[in-house]
C-alpha cells in the first residue's frame, strides 16, 4: 500500500515542508524507519532521533524548530501524536478494505446471506443459515457454524472457529485461533468414578465492538448464553468458561483464566495471568493486580486487588513486603526468645 | 433441530398437560426461554421464575403444584432434573447424527479408511494410512496426520490438528483448535551457549472417553507415547508435554500445565492454572488448588494439596491467614522488643 | 519409514552382532520397543530392560558383555547415547524430506516465489509477494500471509497462522497452531470509559534456528518489529506482547507470559507460568523459576530469581521455607508475648 505526502499532508491537514512527492510505504518509528517511511516526533524527549532518522517524512509540530540540519521532509500538523494516529486509523482501514470478495475454494452453506463488501477468504468455512452483515471481512481457515450472525465491519482472523448459533456483534475482531463456542467443562461424577458429560447446548453472544486475541477461547452456555458487553477487550489465550457474563468496556490482559459462571462488571482491568473462581461477582471498575487469584465475590467496586486470594491491594503489598523479611524477622524472633529464657529464673517460676 | 412436545413426552415418559402440539426448537433456562424453548423446573427456589418465563413448555414435577396462573405447558417427570439432563443429551445425539457425509474439497489420504456414519467437513485434511472407525465426526480444517487411528464415535471439532502416528480411542471429544501430538520440549545445550534440537519421534495416546478442551496441546512422546487413559477430562488451554501420563478419570481445569514425564495417577483433580514439574509422581485422588505448583513427588493418595510448592491445603491455608496479618504480626514483635529492650539494663548483662 | 539395520550400521559406523537383514520401522525405549523396533542402552542402570525388551535391535557401548542370554541383534557403538541422538536426527531429516511437492487444492498468492524441495499441503494459503527460500514444509491449513519472508529449510506445522509482512528465519520450526503477528493488545481510554483501539501495524521478525511452539502466540510490533533472536526456543502456549524483544539462545517454557516492550536478554532460562511485565528488561543468562513473576528491571546477569515480585533465589525459597512456618511462628510470638505480660508489673511501668 503507497500513499503520496500531498495525500497524507490533506488527510492530516499539514503543511509540507520539503519533497511532497515522494512515496509511503510504511509508518515506523524514528529509529527503525527506511527511506519509504513516514515516522513522527510528539515526545520532545525523542528529538535526538530526528537527526539520524532515515524516514522520508517525518510529522512534527508546527511550531518545531529543527536544531541541526534535516535530510527528511517535515509533515508540520498542530498535534503530532494525534495526526500519527489519524494516520494509522486511515492506514488500516485502507489495508481493510483492499480485502473483498470471494477467493475460491471456500463453502458458502445453504442459506447463507451476506452483505456488501465481503471477503471471504479461501478455504474460509460458513455454515447454513448463517447471516453476514456489510463490510465483514473472513479469512482464510475460518469455520463459521450453522447459525451465526456477525454484524457490520467485524473482521475474523485466520483459523478463527465459531460454534453454531453465536451471535457476533458489529465492529468485533477476533484475531487468529480464537475459539468461539466451544462445548465447556461440565461433567457429572458418576458412582464407579468416571464422569458423564453434561451437554452443552447455549452459544455465545458478542456485542458490538468486542476485540477477542489470538488463540482464546469462550466457551459457550450450558443451556443459554456466555455473554460478552459492548466494548470488553480480551487478549491472547485467555479462557471465558461457559455461562460467564462480562460487563461493558472491561479489559483482560493476556493467559487470564475465568471460570465457569462468573459475572464480571463493567470497566473492569484484569492483569495477565489473573484467575477468577467460578460462580462469583467482580463489582464495576475492579482492577486486579497480575496472576491474582479472584476467589470471593467483589462487592465494593472501585477497589484493587492483589494476591492468591486477591483482597486490598496495599495491604497485600505491605504483607508480600513482610514476607521478603521473614528470615530477619526469624532471627528477631530468636534474639527476643534468647533474651526472655535468660531472664533471671524466678521471673516464670509463677507464669502458668 | 425441531422436537414436537409429543415426541419429548414420549421420551421422557412425561405427561403433558396443555398444549402438546406445539414445536421446541431449543432447551434454555426458565429465565432465558423463548416461545419456541422448553425449559425445567428441578429446583424449587427458581419456582419465582416459572411463573414470568416465556418457555412454551417447562419440565416438572409429577406432584408439582402452581400457586399462580401459567401460561406455559406442563411436562411431567417423576425427577424433573433427570429427565432434563436425558432430553439434553438425546438432542445432542441428534445434532451430531445430523452431521453426516463428505463434503467437497476434503483430502482423503493413500490407504485411508473409515466405518460408516463418518462426517468429513470441508477442508478436514486425512493422511496416508489413517483408520477411522464408525460415526466418526471430523469437522472443516480438523487435519489428521499420515498413520493415526481413531476409535468409534468420536469427534474431532473445526480446527483440531493430530499428528502423525497417534492413537485416538472412542467416544473421545477433542475441541476446536486443540493440538494432539505436536514436538516437545527437548534441547540439548552446546558449548556456544546455543541448543541442538532432540528430535521427537514418538506419538500421543488417548484412550477411550477422554476429552480435549480448546485450544489445549499435547505433546507427542520423545521416542514412545505421551498417554491419556481412559475417562480422563482436559479443560482449555492446558499444556501436557512429552512423555506425560493421565491416570483414569482424572479431570484437569483450564489452563494448567503439566512438564514433561510427569505420571499423574487416577481420579486426580486439578484445578486451574496448575503447575506440575516435570518427572515427578502425583498419587490417584490427588485434589489440587487452583494456581499450585506441584514440584514434589505426591505419594499418599486422597490429599488435597495447594501453594506455590503444593503441600497439605489446610496448613497452607493456616500460613496464608497469617501471610495477610504479617503487618499486624510484624508490629507485635516490634512492641516485644520495645518492652525487652526497656526492661532494667542489668537482666541482660549476664546474657551472654 | 524404514530401515535396515545394515544401513543403519553404515550411519552410525557401527558392527553388527546378529541378524543385520531385519527391517526397522520405529526409534524406542527399551520397555515399549516392539519386534520392528530398535532401541539403545546408554546408562548401565537400565541393563535389566535389555533382557526382556521387545526390540529387534538394541544400540550397545563397543565393549558391552552382556550377562545373560539376548534374543536381539546388537549394534556396537563407540558411545550409544551419541549414535543413537544421529540415528533419531537421519530419522527425522528423511521424514521430513519425504514430504515434497504441492498437494491440491492450495492457495499460492500473485508474485509469491518458492526455492526447490518445497512441501506444501492441501488448503495451505500462501498470500502476495510471499518469498519462500529451499527445502520449506508448509502444512495444511498453515495461512501465510502477504507479503511475508521463509528463509531456507523452516518447517511451519499444520494450522499456523502468519499475518502479513513477518520475517521468518531459516531452520525455524513453528509447531501447529502457532500464531505469528497477531495484533497487540493495544487500547487508548476514552472519556466514556470505552477503549480505542490503537492499529498495530508492525510485524514479527524470527531470526534463524527460532523454535516456535504449539497455540503459542507472537504479536506485532505496533510500528515496528517484535524480535525473536538466532536460537530462541519457545514451548507451547506462550504469550509474547507487541514490541517485545528476546536475546539470542534464550529458552521460555510453556504460559509463560511476557507483556508489551519487555526486551530479554541472551541465554535467559525461563520456567512454565512466569510472567514478564511490560517495558523491562531482563539481563542476559538470568534463570528465572516456573510461576514467577518478574516485575522489574533485572540489570545484574547470570542470576537466578523468584517469586511474584522475583527476586534472587535462595532469598526467596528461605521466605517461603518461614512461610510455611509461620503457624508454629505465630505461637512462638503468642508465648513471648505471654511470659512478657507476666512480668512484675513494676517491670513496665516506666515503658513509656
Amino acid at each position: 500500500m503507497k500513499f503520496t505526502l500531498s495525500q497524507i499532508a490533506q488527510l492530516l491537514d499539514a503543511k509540507i515542508e520539503g519533497n511532497d512527492r515522494v512515496e509511503i510505504h510504511a509508518i515506523q518509528s524514528l529509529d527503525q524507519a527506511s527511506s519509504t517511511s513516514i515516522s513522527f516526533l510528539a515526545n520532545p524527549k525523542y528529538e535526538a532521533s530526528l537527526y539520524h532518522t532515515q524516514a522520508a517524512a517525518v510529522i512534527v509540530s508546527k511550531d518545531f524548530k529543527p536544531k541541526k540540519q534535516l535530510s527528511c521532509t517535515l509533515v508540520r500538523v498542530p498535534d503530532p501524536y494525534l495526526a500519527f494516529t489519524t494516520l494509522l486509523e486511515a492506514y488500516q482501514r485502507m489495508k481493510s478494505l483492499q480485502k473483498t470478495g470471494l477467493e475460491s475454494p471456500n463453502h458458502l452453506g445453504a442459506g447463507a446471506t451476506h452483505g456488501k463488501g465481503l471477503y471471504l477468504g479461501a478455504f474460509a468455512y460458513v455454515g447454513d443459515q448463517v447471516k453476514i452483515g456489510e463490510n465483514v471481512k473472513i479469512y482464510p481457515h475460518a469455520y463459521i457454524g450453522d447459525g451465526v450472525t456477525i454484524g457490520d465491519h467485524t473482521i475474523i482472523y485466520p483459523g478463527v472457529k465459531i460454534y453454531s448459533n453465536c451471535k457476533i456483534g458489529s465492529y468485533c475482531t477476533i484475531q487468529a485461533g480464537a475459539i468461539i463456542g466451544s462445548h465447556g467443562f461440565g461433567f457429572a461424577p458418576q458412582a464407579d468414578g468416571s464422569y458423564k458429560n453434561i451437554p452443552q447446548v447455549g452459544h455465545v453472544i458478542l456485542e458490538d465492538h468486542v476485540d477477542i486475541g489470538a488463540n482464546t477461547t469462550v466457551d459457550c452456555g450450558t443451556l443459554d448464553a456466555t455473554i460478552i458487553h459492548r466494548g470488553v477487550k480480551i487478549d491472547n489465550l485467555v479462557q471465558v468458561a461457559h455461562n460467564v457474563e462480562i460487563g461493558e468496556n472491561t479489559v483482560i490482559a493476556a493467559q487470564t483464566g475465568i471460570s465457569g459462571s462468573a459475572k464480571i462488571g463493567k470497566q473492569v482491568v484484569m492483569g495477565g495471568q489473573v484467575g477468577v473462581q467460578g460462580h462469583i461477582k467482580i463489582a464495576d471498575q475492579t482492577t486486579i493486580g497480575a496472576k491474582s487469584g479472584v476467589t470471593k465475590t467483589v462487592r465494593k467496586g472501585g477497589q484493587t486487588i492483589s494476591g492468591k486470594f486477591a483482597y486490598n491491594n496495599p495491604d497485600y503489598l505491605k504483607s508480600y513486603a513482610l514476607f521478603r523479611k521473614l528470615p530477619a524477622l526469624m532471627q528477631r524472633i530468636e534474639l527476643l526468645e534468647q533474651k526472655i529464657l535468660n531472664l533471671p529464673a524466678g521471673k516464670e517460676t509463677h507464669e502458668d
